[in-house]
C-alpha cells in the first residue's frame, strides 16, 4: 500500500463517520439524560492522552458553555498522579464529578487508569468515549459511548478525534437541551463536504510552500485544543516542531520567532476579533505568512474558508480541523514521509506498571 | 552596555531578592491571612500573561496542594473573553472566588483588565503581585503584594518570576499553617547560592554544544508552569521555538520529533518516578540528550543538580527555573544575541482596546 493511503481515507470519510455520529448519539441521547440526570452534576472533568487530551480542552468549554457547569480538561496522567488538586477537600463534601475518558482504543493505560482511581478513590461517576467496543475503559466506567466506525488504521488520530468531539458536542446540546446548537451540529457533514471542496486546492498550495519552515497556530476558548491537537498533527506528521497557544498570549514572549518562513495559522474567535485583527497585523508587518481558518480578514495571505457565519463558536471546532488534518498530511507527503506511520510512535501506548 | 548585561546581573541577583521576598510577604503575614479569612474561599483563580501565566500554573497546584481547595491558572485572556466558563453560574450561586492576577508590571492591560471583569461582574475578591508600586492592577486589586525589589531592566522576566512564585508559594505556607513547607522555603536563598555554585560550569557547556538545535522541556504536576516558562526563554531568548510537554504527554504523540539534536529537559517528579525513567530511556534510545533538573537519574547525559531529597516537590520550583533562565542566557549570548532586548518583544504589553 502507497504511504499515507490510510491517512486520506480516514480524514476524507469524515463527512460519512459524522453522519454516523450524529445518528449514533441522538439513539443514545435518552440513556445519555439519564446518565447525567441521575444526581446533580456539579463539575466535569474531561481527559485523555495526547490528541485525546487536547480533545477534552475543547470540549470542556463546549460543555461548560451549553451546561453552565465547571468543566475542565485534564491529561489523564495528571489526574493519575496529582488527583487531590482535582478531587479537593471541599469538592468532596458536596459535590459530584463526572469524569469523562476519551480514548480511540479505550486501551490507553492512563486513561483507564484515570478513570478507575477518580471512582474508587474519589467516588466520581465515570464516563468512557472510545473508537472499539470491549475495551478496557468500557470495563471501567459507568456508561460507555461507543463509535466503532470510527476507528482508524492509521497511527495518528484523524476522524477520531472529530467524531468524538462531535459526538461530545451534540451529547452537550442535547443535556443542555439547546436545540439551536443541535440543529447546527446536524448540519456539519453537509458542511464539511463543501469545506473539503473549497479548499483542498488552497491547502495543496500551502503544503507544498517551501518558503513555511515553522508553523504556529492560535486559537482563543474553545479553539485552543482544536489549536493544540493541529500542532500535534503537524509535529507527528511532518516531523517539525509546531506549538500552539492561546491567540494573545503569542504577543507576550513568542513573537520573537516570528519570521517570513514562520506561518501563523488563526483560528479566529467571535469574542475578541478586533484584538485579535491587530494582532495579526502586528505579525504580518514581522514577515509572517497569515492564514486564517473560519472568518475571512482581508489582509491575511491565505484563508481556509469554514461557513462561520451560520454557526456556533464551538459548533464550528470539527470543521476547522479538517483542512489542518489536511495540510499535515499533505505536507508530510511533500517530504516524502509516511502519515499512516510516523517514526516511533504506536497506535496505543500502553504502560508496563498499570494497576 | 555589552549586551546581556541586566539579564546576567538579575539572574544572579536571585539569592538576595529571594531574601527580601521573604521578608517581606512574612513582613505581610497578617494582613494576607485577613485578607484569605474574610469569607470562606471556595476556589482560587491566578491568572496573568506569558511568564506570568505560566507561574499562575505552577502556584495554582502549589496552592491546591496546601490549601485543599480548587485553584488553577488561566491565561488573562480567556478570562476577559470567556468569563463565563470560570464564573459559571453553579459558582456564582454559593462560591467565593478570588483571583490573584500577576504581572511584574502591573501594567499589562490584560490582567487587570481580568481583575477588574472579575470583581466587577462576578463578584470575585481579588488580589494582585507586581514588582512595581502605583500601577493599574494595584488601583484595581482588594489586596495587593508588590515586591518592587524583584522588578527588571531586562525585557525577559527572570528574577521577578521566581520571585512572585516563591512569594505565592510562601503565602500558600503561611495561609495553610504548614510550618515544614515555610521552613524550607526560607532555606531557598542559600540552597541557590550552592545551585549556582554547583551548575554554571555544565551550564556553560551545554550552551555551547552545538549538537542541540532543539529543547523540550518535561514537567509533570507543578512542574508544567516552570517547563512552560523554561521553554519561552528559550523561544524568547535564543529564538529558537522550544516547547514544554506534561512529562507523560510527550509519548503520546511529540517523540516522533526525537532525534539525536534534541535535548530533553526533564523535571523529575516525586509522584511518577518510575514511569518518567521508563520515558526517559526510551527517548535516550532514540538518540535524544536527556538532562535532568533535580534527581539525579544515572542514565541522563546531563544531570543539573537541586538539592531535592531535602525539599518538597513545590519547594524546589523556584531552585529548577534559575539554571534553566542561566542556559537560555548562555545560548543566546553563544548566538551573539542581546537577550536583554530580544526582538519584537517589549516590556509591558498594554492593549489599544482597553477599557
Amino acid at each position: 500500500m502507497l504511504p499515507g493511503t490510510n491517512t486520506l481515507k480516514e480524514i476524507l470519510s469524515q463527512p460519512e463517520i459524522w453522519e454516523k455520529t450524529i445518528a449514533q448519539v441522538l439513539d443514545c441521547s435518552f440513556d445519555i439524560t439519564a446518565f447525567f440526570k441521575e444526581s446533580p452534576v456539579s463539575e466535569i472533568i474531561l481527559t485523555g492522552c495526547g490528541s485525546s487530551y487536547y480533545l477534552s480542552l475543547s470540549a470542556a468549554h463546549t460543555l461548560s458553555h451549553v451546561l453552565g457547569i465547571p468543566c475542565r480538561g485534564i491529561p489523564a496522567s495528571e489526574l493519575i498522579y496529582y488527583p487531590h488538586l482535582f478531587f479537593s477537600r471541599s469538592r468532596l463534601r458536596g459535590g459530584n464529578i463526572i469524569v469523562i475518558g476519551i480514548s480511540r482504543s479505550g486501551s490507553t493505560t492512563e486513561t483507564w487508569m484515570a478513570l478507575k482511581r477518580a471512582k474508587g478513590d474519589y467516588n466520581a461517576r465515570t464516563m468512557a468515549v472510545t473508537c472499539k467496543a470491549s475495551s478496557e475503559i468500557e470495563r471501567v466506567a459507568d456508561y460507555y459511548l461507543g463509535l466503532p466506525f470510527s476507528d482508524e488504521k492509521s497511527v495518528v488520530m484523524t476522524r477520531s478525534f472529530t467524531s468524538m468531539l462531535l459526538a461530545l458536542e451534540l451529547m452537550g446540546g442535547i443535556l443542555g437541551e439547546n436545540s439551536n446548537m443541535v440543529d447546527q451540529l446536524k448540519r456539519l457533514p453537509d458542511l464539511l463536504r463543501s469545506v473539503l471542496k473549497g479548499n483542498t486546492e488552497l491547502v495543496e498550495y500551502l503544503a507544498r510552500n517551501g518558503d513555511i519552515t515553522r508553523i504556529i497556530i492560535l486559537g482563543n476558548g474553545p479553539a485552543y485544543g482544536v489549536a493544540c491537537e493541529a500542532a500535534l498533527k503537524m509535529t507527528e506528521m511532518v516531523l517539525e516542531l509546531s506549538q500552539a497557544y492561546h491567540l494573545l498570549e503569542f504577543r507576550h514572549g513568542p513573537r520573537a520567532i516570528t519570521d517570513p518562513k514562520t506561518a501563523i495559522i488563526c483560528i479566529p474567535s467571535d469574542a475578541a476579533e478586533e484584538e485579535e485583527e491587530i494582532l495579526l497585523s502586528e505579525l504580518k508587518e514581522l514577515g509572517a505568512k497569515i492564514i486564517t481558518v473560519g472568518k475571512l480578514w482581508p489582509r491575511a495571505d491565505f484563508s481556509l474558508g469554514i461557513p462561520v457565519k451560520e454557526l456556533e463558536e464551538t459548533v464550528r471546532l470539527p470543521l476547522v480541523m479538517v483542512p489542518l488534518q489536511l495540510l499535515a498530511y499533505k505536507r508530510a507527503m511533500a517530504r516524502g514521509l509516511d502519515p499512516d506511520n510516523p517514526r516511533y510512535l504506536t497506535q496505543v501506548v500502553k504502560l508496563q506498571h498499570a494497576q
